[in-house]
This record gives structure tokens, sequence and C-alpha cells, in this order.
């Protein structure tokens, strides 16, 4: 029955937008039906937009961010402090902390250590993170990486792996929140924001 | 700080991907994120679809249906029953009574009656609607507008237009949802289902 009346385009276009994370069958058909109404001003940009970044982005290969040169525009900036690399799991966390004006250099994973997935340090980037932080330059690894049991299993793994590179090795704080009230936090940041009480 | 990072493109895709309807700034990154770490294979098929359904979609003369023939495959399908045209206020609500094996005509009106919004009756496709159902072979026109206040101004107004027309006008059934649960309903619905009971 719903053949006939949804044609294989508009089909095919809300079988795509539902691969989208965040999207499922629902709103990729409200999010098609949306592009459909406004029709060309609104699809040929976004296809347009589409066509131009799957041409253009490639992966660093120094630092493994997502941008249109490689070296990416981060690796290249002059302006950034190069003695401090940051650490993360995935390029959103790159972005996540590059809204909080971080301003060193950054070294994404492509994932975290997990025996239950088969993940294992050689389909990591550790290894180019191991030989950037022997550059001379460098004095800082921070551990970015989600405060979650395969995220901490694996900032241990590379605090084993960085004992011979003379660098400082640190991690984020945790805390309480900015905006957090105490009384909707879990037990184990409590425990942590305690133990880490700073002088006010 | 952001400019450097996200490159021109990136930045574009997801100032597009944002203003689909369900996904905002945070979503879209994500989204646009998991089209760029699949590079290539997610992104081309997903602009050439957009390309395609942008050059042939076009809405449907007789009934608004949104489709790649004018008339739209619904108005061309002779297995469906002609003498019942069922009234939409959007392609949407077509497209969840199609997914209900609806099997006659629809007339889709593009909005409802709204003085706050300042939609009169000459916004909307009723003028063709009425010739519509003026036609010989029209029996019964079904009004399939939102419970709103503004849908059922909508459809008051569309049944007295049609008083001329010599067709029985019906609507949907107000009730209980399927799988609904009394406790979790409110009132004006409990009272719409006791008046309309029927024997079991």
């Amino acid at each position: 029955m719903a053949a006939p009346v949804i044609g294989p385009e508009i089909d095919r276009l809300i079988q795509l937008l539902a691969r989208l994370p965040g999207l499922g069958p629902r709103s990729a058909r409200r999010a098609a039906l949306d592009l459909l109404k406004k029709g060309k001003t609104a699809m040929t940009p976004l296809a347009d937009a589409l066509t131009d970044a799957a041409s253009k982005i490639t992966a660093c290969s120094n630092c493994g961010n997502l941008d249109t040169s490689d070296p990416c525009h981060i690796c290249l900036d002059v302006k950034r402090d190069k003695s401090a690399i940051c650490v993360v799991e995935e390029v959103a966390d790159l972005w996540a902390l590059e809204r909080a004006s971080y301003g060193g250099q950054y070294h994404v994973l492509g994932g975290v250590l997990s025996a239950l997935d088969g993940v294992g340090p050689e389909d990591l980037t550790i290894a180019g993170l191991i030989q950037r932080a022997s550059d001379d330059g460098v004095s800082e690894i921070i551990l970015a990486m989600n405060a979650t049991v395969d995220g901490q299993t694996t900032a241990h793994y590379i605090t084993d792996r960085l004992v011979d590179c003379h660098v400082s090795v640190t991690r984020l704080a945790h805390g309480v929140p900015v905006g957090g009230e105490l009384d909707y936090l879990d037990d184990g940041t409590l425990i942590q924001a305690m133990k880490a009480r700073r002088p006010f």
C-alpha cells in the first residue's frame, strides 16, 4: 500500500536521513517532508554542502582531526601552544574542548580500549601519540578521555606507555559541574569533588 | 577560536543540518560528524537523493500531495475509491492515513484557518475542494483535520461550504487510542469516548 504513495525518490531520502544519529524513522519523515515543502531552496544547498564536504574532508595524519587540510588547521596554527597535547577519544570531544577555548594541540585516539568490543592498542592511534610525546618540544600530555570504565582503562594504559617519554601526564578534573545541584549528583562525582577540594 | 578548527565546509553542513526539524545545533554536529567519519559512502548518496528529490518532486495540482508526477500516483491510481475524499491539513497527515490503509482520495488543505496567524480560506485549497466535491462521482467528504481548535474550526467552515454539494460529510472518530490507559487520558477524550460508545 505504501509503495505507490511515497515515490522511490522520497522513500530513498527518508531512508538515508533515518541513518543519521538522532533521527529515527518518524523524525526522518518529518525532516524529509520539511525539505520537500521548502523545495529546491532547502535541498540544493544541503546537497552541495554534502558533496563539498565529501570531496574535501580528510583525517589529519598528525593528530587525527577531521579537516579540509592535512595537517589540519590546529596542527598548522603557529599561535597555538606546541608543548601540550590533549588526548581525546573522538573528534566530537576535540570540538567540545575547542569550544572551551583550549589553546594547545590534540591527539584523537579514534576510540577507547575495549576487551568486549575487541579494540586493542593497535586499533587506536596510541603508537602515533607515543611518537609525538617523545618530541623534545612536548612537555605535557593531558588525558581527556570520557569518565567511563573504558575511557579510564585507556588513560591508565597510555600513562604506562608514556613513562619513558619525560612528559608530565595530567587528566581533566572531576567534580561538581558548573550549575549542578549537589542533591542531584551521583555519589561518585561527589566523592571525587570532596577529595579534590581546593582553598576558596 | 572556533573558526580555524571547524572548516567552513563542515560549519556550513552543520548549519544546514540544524535547520531540519528535530535537529538542534548539538544533534546537527553529531549528525555531521557521523557523516564525516563515514565519508563519501554516506554523504554522496544523501547528496544525490536530495538533488534527485529537488528536481523531481512537485505538488499535485488536483489534491496537493507531493509526488514525482502531477497528478500524483494516488489521483492516477484506478484501483482506489473515487467516491470518498479525505481532507487533511498537511502531506504528513496523508502519509499517516496511508499507513493506516485508507483506500480513497485525498485533499491536502495546506494548513488550517487561523485568525491569529492571518490564514483565511483563500490561503488554503478550499475552493479546489468544493469544486472536487461538486463532481458527480464523489459521495463522501471525510474531514481528517487535527483535533485542535483551529483544525475543528476549519472542519466547521468546510462543512458549511459543502451544503450545496450533495455529499455526506463525516469526520474521524474521537475516542480512546488503541493501547491507551484510561487513567492517563485527558477528560475531553474520555467524554467523547463515552458519548460515542458502541455495542460490544
